[in-house]
């Protein structure tokens, strides 16, 4: 594997700052010249949200990459338009030029530092057990097309090149930057390039060879009252609980008036993104993934 | 002191769900039956806002209640007329019906649970000192028209009635609602009207005849670059620091080229409102305040 060109987008949300501040201090401290050997392209996903200090203009960028949609040259919005010029730009979907893409996120759950992949190629997976093996308390989040969207083709940003990963970390308000999250993404950043610096001189850094993997299984809404409103909130128990198990009969909600609601599906599952601040317009509380250890073959 | 007419109000800011998901509390469970004798109004500040999850539509409506501009109707803003319509249903300031207000607000910095006065009539340092007495980690701040705006009208919706106080419950991000801080603010409120009902049926409880409070000085802003953008964040050593002592040489901020600057003024501050997302646009980094222990007289 030989992996030359990358692209590291940051306010992809134009409230998540984290991101957009890296970039920016990127740009004016030679980061590139650190790393020898690879072509890094950095940008700015949604300058105009940015600006705004909104997660979107008209809608969310990072849902704007279905194949369908950027050949689509009559969707109006700022972000089906903003998408096509990324596309254009490190892309395209496909055949793209860049062959490895970091988009940097936040989130105020309690998530800490996640790796989010959108395919399942080995690649992604040994480039996650690296940045595990030097960040131990991270977390490998797995949400395919299918799982995800119920389609074959993902709407995310990163799902333009074949390699790389979406970062999420948190908690963290939205629209202020904090000086321990913007180092947890710096450091699974480096952690990252240090890996594809290492396999493209045919070091073969394999930490392990099995991962655990967190896998999007589905979406579970807030309580709603009879005029359509939320009218509740997430359970003191549930609250910041990101990746803990969770099973029947586990309160994971309090309702407006002081009732509580337990969760009532079998099986067991660990929750994320719980109490997302970005989710609220569309009534989601949390999600859910299902934890398995996954063998990691070295194809390097 | 006999008061009897109070209002609760919540999303006077709109991104802040606390207060609104309190006030539909108050509304659905008899909240008004516990607090026999009381006239209890309740109150969403800024509707629109809070459907848009902004803070505002136009321009702040906690800075839209001098005189002068409830006066002025040709100011065409929604807050600008909303705040018409809040001092005509509570108001008029200066003459209210309404005798003491409680305005619920949330803020991104750790600030804990934090009375702030905006005025210095005994009867509130009494009524703080008794919320302080039953929430002992609480802070009292107390922020004149004169310290907050150099002038003698005070531009928060608390201005509009004699009595009552805006509290300020965080960490917490905006868009969202934590039971923790939920519980904390309904603490607060219900200390507050336990005291007024005590004072009405001439209880006298003063549990202290000093207080300790935080009298606001002056903003502090971020670093900025050649651009006029923000160019650091809060260092780490200042991060989470509300209310602690802050003086000569101590770092406040990173920029985003890596170097730390320091606080470079004489005397002890003691910084609120540490890297709160409302003040970014305004590229306020922070509030100075300075500590004294008030006499509180009983004049019950």
């Amino acid at each position: 594997m030989n992996i030359k060109n990358i692209a590291i987008v940051g306010g992809t949300h134009g409230n998540e700052y984290t991101g957009i501040y890296l970039i920016k201090r990127m740009q004016r401290t030679q980061f590139q010249a650190k790393w020898n050997g690879l072509e890094i392209a950095l940008m700015i996903g949604n300058p105009r949200a940015y600006e705004q200090c909104s997660r979107f203009v008209d809608t969310d960028l990072n849902r704007a990459f279905k194949n369908e949609d950027l050949l689509n040259i009559e969707l109006p919005g700022y972000e089906a338009n903003r998408a096509k010029v990324i596309n254009q730009a490190i892309g395209p979907k496909g055949s793209s030029r860049t062959e490895l893409i970091i988009d940097m996120h936040t989130t105020t759950a309690n998530m800490g530092v996640t790796i989010i992949l959108v395919n399942d190629h080995p690649y992604n997976f040994q480039l996650a057990a690296y940045i595990k093996h030097k960040l131990p308390n991270c977390f490998i989040y797995y949400t395919s097309a299918k799982s995800y969207t119920g389609e074959a083709d993902h709407p995310f940003l990163n799902s333009i090149a074949p390699y790389g990963f979406l970062l999420e970390v948190g908690p963290i308000a939205n629209g202020i930057v904090r000086h321990d999250i913007l180092e947890q993404t710096s450091m699974a950043i480096g952690a990252a390039l240090e890996f594809v610096s290492k396999t493209n001189t045919g070091e073969c850094p394999m930490p392990t060879n099995s991962l655990e993997v967190y896998e999007h299984v589905r979406t579970v809404a807030f309580p709603i009252d009879a005029a359509d409103n939320i009218n509740g909130f997430i359970h003191r128990e549930l609250q910041d609980s990101d990746y803990q198990p969770l099973q029947k009969g586990d309160p994971i909600f309090e309702t407006i008036e002081g009732d509580t609601i337990c969760f009532a599906d079998e099986g067991v599952f660990y929750p994320v993104f719980i109490n997302e601040a970005a989710y609220y317009y569309k009534k989601i509380a949390f999600s859910l993934t299902q934890k398995r250890v996954m063998k990691i073959k070295n194809t390097l």
